[in-house]
This record gives structure tokens, sequence and C-alpha cells, in this order.
């Protein structure tokens, strides 16, 4: 079987080294003195290299092995465990959110060589990502004896932590919760009763210990997501010596058998069947209001999965990407449209394979953009003393989000689609590498709320936020920057094509306003209104280093070794903006009618 | 786990009874006196039963325990053998293209059914669905002793036929084969030596023999395709009583381990390799000049397996839909957005759900209306004696083929990724009908031809038969349509939209024109060129369906238990007209502006 890590750092030093400004983040209090610009090569490197020999290893067996549940255990294959080690016990774990680690990384860094590691085994990600969130969680809101019992072993990574919201009759209703929390007289201490689904990692043989950052409800608190707090409820209750102790009745009921992260435990995970199981309050109790503090808290994390949603589907869809590129100039069939004569040729000459691979290059190049970028804010919102810099954070955050974690994965689906039929029928065979990436990137879209529940918080809420300020803000950012540049020589054409599509942009937004009337034609257009949203940033952020690539291109001439990068990168801006950006008028044109069928439309349709 | 199959009968009735003319074909010389329309209702509903009694039970076995391959013998699990005997003993099969038969079916009516057959198991399609265009091709090009020895055994289905042209080095290039044929002095009769790959169903343990169909070149022959020949290459030679005799050097070298059709074996074939491997041409042997005739037979099978295909992605895009529609109606979550306070609600009250529903509606509708309108044209092409409907046929066949075969094909994946949406988390478990079907429709944009070969066949040779009249006669039907009924009451909107886009779609043929002097710069758009005749053609087609069900809907009335269905026919038809059909308008603007970044892109640029 052809290798199945083929990422490139390339992209990942320009973004870092010539795009975002990681100055002012290694210059913040928390990273002075610490790694710097100039250890950007390195530090990529370093993680590419443990992706490809210590990480990538593990992806056949967690594929085709799998978890296995076997008397309430999970069992995974061994090679997950060793996976998993080298990543925590490599510094790329937890310990970064570790307020001490004088060696922690921005999670701009972070997350640009998380991308290797997810792609080098996407089912091991739900094992080693969740931890740093827990440890988050409970370092900022945990009782310091919480603090001392749990944080160093999350940091290490000996224990791991998951996120336990949804129910099997809650899954984007997290507010119809049922599972209990009863007072012990302990202080901080509750009984937990109920059932949890879909939770990753929920169970597995790989720490001897699981932290599970459970939602619940204390009696009494107020109904809906308002009344859910959040309880620390180890697998094991931690003894005097900070070692695993009593078992805390904890059971793991079963696993689901998936389509695709088959190395990833997903677990229905059964909290007190013994009426013994205890769980730790994070922060206060509900007021006498019945006001709770959980989902604001759970939301810290939540935040962070949905970033790392879209990285995901990023990570799998350059992993696509380059394998088929490999494919497609070692794939000899057919000949070459201007010289038929000449012979054979590789199908990377194919007008149609280009086309794809483009679209693919241009793609993942956006999703890696936005969701840096957005790490980037996370960064200087965690570190930088800056006040205007710290509101415009909040801003991006705010919007960004619901973008990358949706948009990103459902691009993610095309672009891993039009890789595996660059394979033509070695697509559709598990030798190769993308019949698996199209099997686990389909989760991207589903889990941390589904791409609707993004779609309703762009539009419901973050477009709302402020009277529609903060987003009007937002889009002027795009604004300004095409403004700017719409004598960019060389992008003429690009920038009189964004600013006519920002002009119809505006129109959608007007004419979405004027909807917000009309009950259900807001929501019946949300998902539509967040993929032109997600064109438009995307096509931003690719001009925005289109032209830091002209202008190196200028530079070091064409027989620089560097140059077909730096081109690649003026051929995504221009690609995507021309061929892509259209679409957003489309929508405008169907949003104009005002079409209201799937609304009008009685049930019964679907079943005549 | 929840059945699988769960298709209805109700629209295939419409299309069958009162939308194509089905009088046309049953009065004609080859039908006259066997079935007619007042048969199809039990005829469907027939056929209905037996998918879901006797097909769909072999589904979860097909995909679970899928095909082993074992020292050269390909086992299935013992139920894809009781299915597959299901459908040739009850008159499902090949005896349906024996001229003889007087229950033959027309393949409009046959295909219809074929669609619950293929949804009830798309692993078991490949055994059966070749043996038709097997048998066809010896009854119309074989000698005497050819037709005796293979036919009744191929239209009973005891022996089953399969299609061979694929080698390791010539895929969508099958002009490269080098799968060689030498004369043995024995009229008609040559020593075959040569591999070929991806043969569905080229080993396996249901038939007690398997007829392939092969294309070799006999030597001397000319090069490319001009140049090869078909030949009948039984596994097992006939013996003088009928029975499989001599084992005829035929080996299976091995299977492909896939994404999806578990159930169906995908082979590697050796031809010959003790040298005593007999193949008997059909036809005449190679001319002075070298022209053989192998290619144009095997197109007759070809072209009736590509519209195979886009039926299939018909199929499964129904049978993820009507899932979906049944989850949606019976998970409870959330509240209703007009009426919050009402409680929480079946998931198909919200919007979202239900756009992606209606999506999905009016794509299968439109999917199959093409296919089976196409499969109407088969039917009056080989048993109509009108020279004008002839005359018509061929048109049709021509330009329809490529579009079912891809359009179809590609939109179903999105369909099915929709469907999968539906069921939330659990559309990510195999345990719910999604996965699966996600899996298994991949390969139709793949096989018969990837779609980039079809949208070459449509941009290339289609569009510039007689100097592009006759593509031109194509779009003037749905224009003549489109005028028609532009003041059809109810839908004036619609055919606004649709004689707008129409317009648009000139402008792009008008465009690609003025560009057919660039070398690949019609390469490069073909496909989108395809997609944007598919969506065109579509909604013609829904709308055509639209105008009787409307008449219909005013003739019930409200409380008629039928006024529901007609009603969702009026739906799928505003749907995909109003959201669907002005993504035409953005090709054309991408065309306008002529974007040839990825012909320009130098490969440098995917490896950087």
């Amino acid at each position: 079987m052809p290798a199945k890590f083929s990422h490139s750092t390339r992209d990942h030093k320009f973004i870092l080294k010539e795009w975002l400004d990681l100055k002012k983040v290694f210059e913040t209090e928390r990273f002075k003195g610490g790694y710097s610009v100039e250890d950007l090569d390195f530090i990529l490197e370093n993680a590419w290299k443990g992706a490809r020999d210590a990480v990538a290893p593990s992806c056949a067996d967690s594929d085709h092995i799998g978890c296995r549940f076997e008397n309430g255990k999970v069992l995974t294959p061994p090679s997950t465990k060793d996976a998993y080690f080298f990543i925590v016990n490599n510094g790329f774990g937890a310990n970064n959110v570790n307020p001490e680690d004088s060696s922690a990384l921005p999670v701009t860094v972070l997350w640009a060589l998380y991308e290797y590691f997810i792609a080098a085994n996407p089912g091991l990600q739900t094992y080693w990502l969740a931890n740093s969130g827990c440890a988050g969680l409970i370092r900022d809101f945990g009782s310091d004896e919480l603090k001392r019992a749990y944080l160093p072993m999350l940091y290490s990574g000996q224990w791991s932590g998951t996120m336990d919201l949804t129910e099997p009759q809650a899954g984007s209703d997290v507010g119809d919760s049922t599972t209990k929390a009863v007072p012990t007289g302990e202080p901080g201490a509750y009984l937990i009763k109920g059932t949890k689904c879909f939770i990753s990692g929920g169970e597995q043989d790989i720490t001897e210990n699981i932290v599970h950052l459970t939602l619940a409800r204390i009696e009494g608190a107020a109904p809906g997501t308002r009344g859910l707090s959040l309880f620390v409820v180890p697998k094991y209750l931690p003894d005097e010596n900070g070692k695993p102790g009593a078992w805390n009745d904890i059971t793991c009921a079963g696993i689901e058998h998936k389509l695709g992260l088959r190395g990833s435990s997903t677990c229905v995970i059964s909290y007190g069947d013994e009426g013994k199981c205890r769980g730790f309050l994070l922060g206060s109790p509900p007021g006498e209001d019945g006001m709770a503090q959980g989902m604001a808290q759970m939301f810290k994390m939540m935040n962070e999965e949905r970033l790392m949603s879209g990285l995901s589907g990023c990570a799998l869809a350059a992993s696509a990407y380059h394998s088929a590129v490999q494919y497609c100039s070692e794939r000899i069939q057919g000949r070459p449209t201007a010289n038929p004569k000449s012979g054979r040729c590789a199908i990377i000459k194919h007008e149609d394979v280009k086309r794809m691979l483009l679209f693919q290059k241009a793609h993942v190049e956006a999703f890696r953009a936005m969701a840096l970028q957005t790490f980037w804010w996370v960064d200087i919102e965690n570190h930088s003393t800056d006040p205007e810099l710290h509101k415009q954070a909040r801003v991006f955050l705010e919007i960004n989000t619901p973008i990358v974690k949706a948009w990103c994965s459902d691009a993610a689906l095309q672009c891993i689609s039009e890789a595996l039929q660059c394979y033509g029928g070695y697509g559709f065979s598990e030798e190769y590498p993308a019949a698996e990436l199209y099997r686990d990137a389909r989760i991207y879209p589903i889990w941390e709320g589904t791409n609707y529940i993004q779609s309703l918080d762009l539009i419901g809420r973050k477009m709302t936020m402020k009277k529609g300020e903060v987003f009007l803000a937002w889009v002027r950012h795009i604004q300004e920057f095409a403004e700017a540049n719409k004598d960019a020589a060389g992008f003429e054409k690009e920038f009189e094509i964004l600013l006519g599509t920002l002009g119809k942009y505006m129109g959608i937004l007007k004419t979405l306003q004027g909807y917000l009337t009309v009950p259900g034609m807001p929501q019946l257009y949300a998902t539509r209104v967040l993929h032109a949203t997600g064109k438009l940033w995307g096509a931003k952020l690719l001009l925005e280093m289109a032209l830091i690539a002209k202008k190196k291109m200028d530079e070091l001439g064409k027989d620089h070794f560097d140059y077909a990068f730096y081109q690649g990168k003026v051929a995504s801006a221009r690609f995507f903006t021309r061929n892509i950006l259209p679409e957003i008028g489309a929508l405008g044109e169907v949003l104009k009618t005002g079409d209201s069928t799937a609304l009008e439309a009685q049930e019964s349709i679907f079943f005549a």
C-alpha cells in the first residue's frame, strides 16, 4: 500500500512566516523568551517527521482493525497507543495549555502542525485532541483540589479528557439533556446519573484514566441549556497518591460501527448504574434563578473543537490532494490534447485532471488560511494586551468559527471526492488512500454541532450581534482589502470579480434582512448563506496571500527553486476567484426569487 | 438494523402510465398481444415485492461479508446466489432480450423495476445486469454455432455474461489494450492471451459458467480502438451436451478490496497463462485496412451500461432519500421555528431538513425521468417502425446517454450526502442505510467510462455531430417546450426562469464555440458544461411532469388520497427550477471570464 502521509510543510511555513504576523504572538508576555519566528522551520519539520514516522504507521491498523468492544472494554490496536504517546510525550499535547510550560507553543503554530498529525491518522485525533480543552476548563474553572488532582495528568497526557454532551434523545438539542446531578453533602461533589452517546474516546485502553467533562442538570436548575452544569467525572477516582483509584461507576455500554474514523471509539457512556458515580462541579452551582454555568464553560472547549473540525477537513483534503498529485504524475493514460502525436502521457497533463487538482489545491489553501488565521486571533485574545486587537479578536472569533467549522468541512468532502475521481478505478479501491479519506472526512460536517447548527449560529446570532454591526465590520475588512488592492498589477480582473461579488453579497444580506420577519425563511437559506460567506472570505485570504507571493516571484525570478511555490499561490487565488466566486451570484438570484417551496411543502408529499 | 428497502412504486407508475407514451411501445410488432399499459401496476408492484422480500435480504451479507478470494476462486455469501436466481428465474433477466420470449418487457418498463433490484442490493447488480448486453451481442453478431451454444444459457441466467475491456495499463484509454488474439486455423476460433482488470463479476461461485466478452487485437489489426475485436471467451468450453466442459485457461488473479459494492467481485482476469485460452470472434475479422468491429459492437452494450450507471445513481439516491424521510419523521429534536412553545417536534419540521429532503426528491425524480425517457427511446429505436420517431430516437440516444451517465451519477453523490446529513450522528453509523449507500454510489461516476470521458463525448462528439445540428435540435426541444408553456397558470415564474436560463445556456454554447480553436479550453470546461446541460434538461422534464400533475390536482381535489403525490411533483419542479437553474448562470459568468489558470499551471506548482 502506498504511504498515506504525503503532506508538505511549505504552505504552513508561508502562512506562519510570510503571512500571519506571528511576532505579535511571540512577543507577548506568555511567549517572550521562548520560541520565535526563527524556530518555525524546525518546529514544523520536526512535527512533520514525527507525523510521518511515528503517527502515520498506526493509520492502517486504526482503519482496518479499528476498535473492538468486549465485555465493557474498548480494545484499540497496539499501534494506536504508541502513536498517542509519541504525540503527548513530545510536547505536542495538553502541555501547551499549561501556563507554566516554558516550551509551550502558540495555538497558531500548534494547529499548523496538528494538521500533520490529523492527516497521518485521522482515527487517532479524538484520543489526544480533547485533552487540551479539558485541561483548559479545569485550569480556568476548577477548584484548587481539582486542579491539583487532574491537571498534571491531563497536561502530560497520562490521562485523557473527553467532552460528554450528547444524549440519545438530545443531539443537536443539548438543552433537552436529562442527565442528573444530585448534591452529596460534600461541597462540589455530586452523584451523576444518566446516559451520553457519541462520546469520542469515551472508553479506550490507551490511557490509565479518562476524565469526562459531563453536562448534567442539578435538581432545581432551569430547563434548557441555561440550567446545565459541567462536571469532572473521572473513570477512576484519583487516590491519595494521585493514581487512578476506585472505579467511579462509569460504564461503556457499546461503541458505534462507523463509516470512517474506525480507529476512534465512539461510545455510549452510562453514569451511575449502581448509584455511585461521583462528579465534581466546575465553577458555581446554579443561582436562585436556576441559571447554571456549564454551557458557557463547555463552549470554550466547543469553539476550539469547531475550529478543529474545519482544520480536520483541511488536513484530510490536503492528504487526498497530495496523494492524487503523486498518482496523476505517475499514471500514464491517453495523449495530450495539444500534441496527441507525442505519445502517451501522465494524466496530470489532462485538462480535467489539472482542473480537479487546482480546485483541491485552492480550497485546501483557503481552508488552512481560514483556520490558522482564526487560531492566530485565539492567540491574540489569550495573550495580547493591545485593547484594539483584543476588540478585533472578538469580532473575528465570533464570525470565523462557524464558517471554519461548516464551510471547510463541507467543501472538504467535495475536494476529497475530486481527489478520488483523479484515481479512476483505483480511487474506489481501499488499497489507495482516497477511499478512507472519503469515509473519514464525512464526520466533520456532523459532529461538534451539525453544519446547519453552525449556519443558524452565523445568521441567527453572529449576524445580528449589536444590530448587525459586528458582522458588517467583518464584511468591511474584506471590502477595504478589495478596494485598497483593486489596481494591483496582474490582479485587476480578480479584484474586479471580488468587488462585484461583494456587491452581490451585500445584496444577499439585504434580501435576507427582508426575510427576517418571515418565519422559517432565514433558516431555509442559512446553509447557503454560510457557504457563500465562506467562499467570499476564502477568496479574500487567497488573494491576500497571492499579493505577497507575486512580490516574491518578482524578487526570486523564474530559476529559483522556490518560484513554483509562489506561482502556485497565485494560481490558487486566480482559480478560486474566477471559478468559485460566481457561485455567490447564483445564490443572489435564488434569494431574490425568494423560493419558499420547501417551507410550504406538506410533509405528506415526502411519503406519497 | 432498519430495513434498507424503502422504495415506493408511485413515481414509476406516474412516469410509465401518465407521462411516457408506453402505448407506442406496446403496440409495436414485438410487444403486440403481450403486456399492455393496464398490466403496469401489477408488474411494478410484483417486482417491488420481489426486491423487498427476495433481493433486499441479501444486502447486508453482500456488504458485511462481501466477496472472498481463495485459491483463485471467488466466494460470495450464499444469499447472493439466492437473490441472483430469484431475479433470473422470475423473468427479470436476459430472457427479455430473447426475441422469442413472448412475456418479454420493453426496456422502459424493465429498467423502472431494475431500480428496485439495484436499490435492494447494490452489490448484486454486476452479476445479473450484464447478461442481457452479453446475450444481445451474441444474438446480433454471433455465428449460428455461438448462438446455439450460448444464448439459451445466457437468456435463462444459468450462465452469466461479463464485459472485459480494461487492462492495468489501459483504463480510460481502451485503445492501448495489449490483449492478443492469434488465429487457430479453425474458423472464428482464436487463442487469447492477456490480462484484464476491474472485471465486474469476472469470477464468482453463483453460475456454473461465465461468458466473458473480451476485447483483443488480432495480429496485424490497426492500433488503437479501431483494431480491437470482440471475442466470446467462456470460463468453461461448452461440451457436446451444452454443459460446461473443459476449463478454458482463464484465471482470476485477485479481486479488489473496495470502498463499496463489496458484494460484487471486481476481478483481475488472466487469459491463456497456459497458452490454451480459446476465444470466438463476434462478426468478421479485421479487413485489409486493419479496421475491426469490436469497439462498435462493445458500444452497443456499453451505452446500456452507461444508462445503467445513471439509473443506479438514481436508485441509491432514492433509497437514501426514502430512508431519510422515514428517519426525519420519527426523530424528535428541537422545536418548530414558527411556534417554539408547541414543544419538541420531528426534525422533518425543520427548514434545513425540508430543504435537504426536497433537494433529494427533486433530483431523484429528475434522474428517473431522464433515464426512463432515454430507455423509452431505446424501445422506439429497437421496435418502432415510424421513420420520424426513429430519426428522433438517434438524436436523443446520442445526446442523453452521456448526460444520464455523468450528471445523474455525480448529482446522486450530493443527494446521498444530504440524506446522510439528515441523520446527524446516526448517518455516520453503519447501522443506518445512508453510510453504505454513500460508499456504494461512489463507483458510478468512475466505471463505464469516467464522467470526464462522458463530458468529452458530449462536447467533443455529440455537440459537433453534423456541425452541431443534432445538438441544436436537442436544445430546441427544450426551447419549444418552454415557449409553448410560458403562460401555464401557476408556473409563470418557473418558465420565466427556464427561458432566462436557456438564453444563458445558449451563451455558454457560443462562448464554448469560440474556444474550440484554443487547445485544451473545451476540455477544461467539459465537465461543467455537461453538468449545466443536465440541470437544464432536468428542469425541463420536471416541469413537463409538473404540468400533468397540476391538472391532476385540480381534477382530484385536496381530499383525494393521491393529491399529495401530485402536489409533490409540482413542488419538485418548482424547487429545482428556482434553486438549481441559477447555477447555470454562474457557469456562464465563469466561461465569459475564460479562466485558463489550470491549463497554464506548470505541473511543478502541484509539487511545491
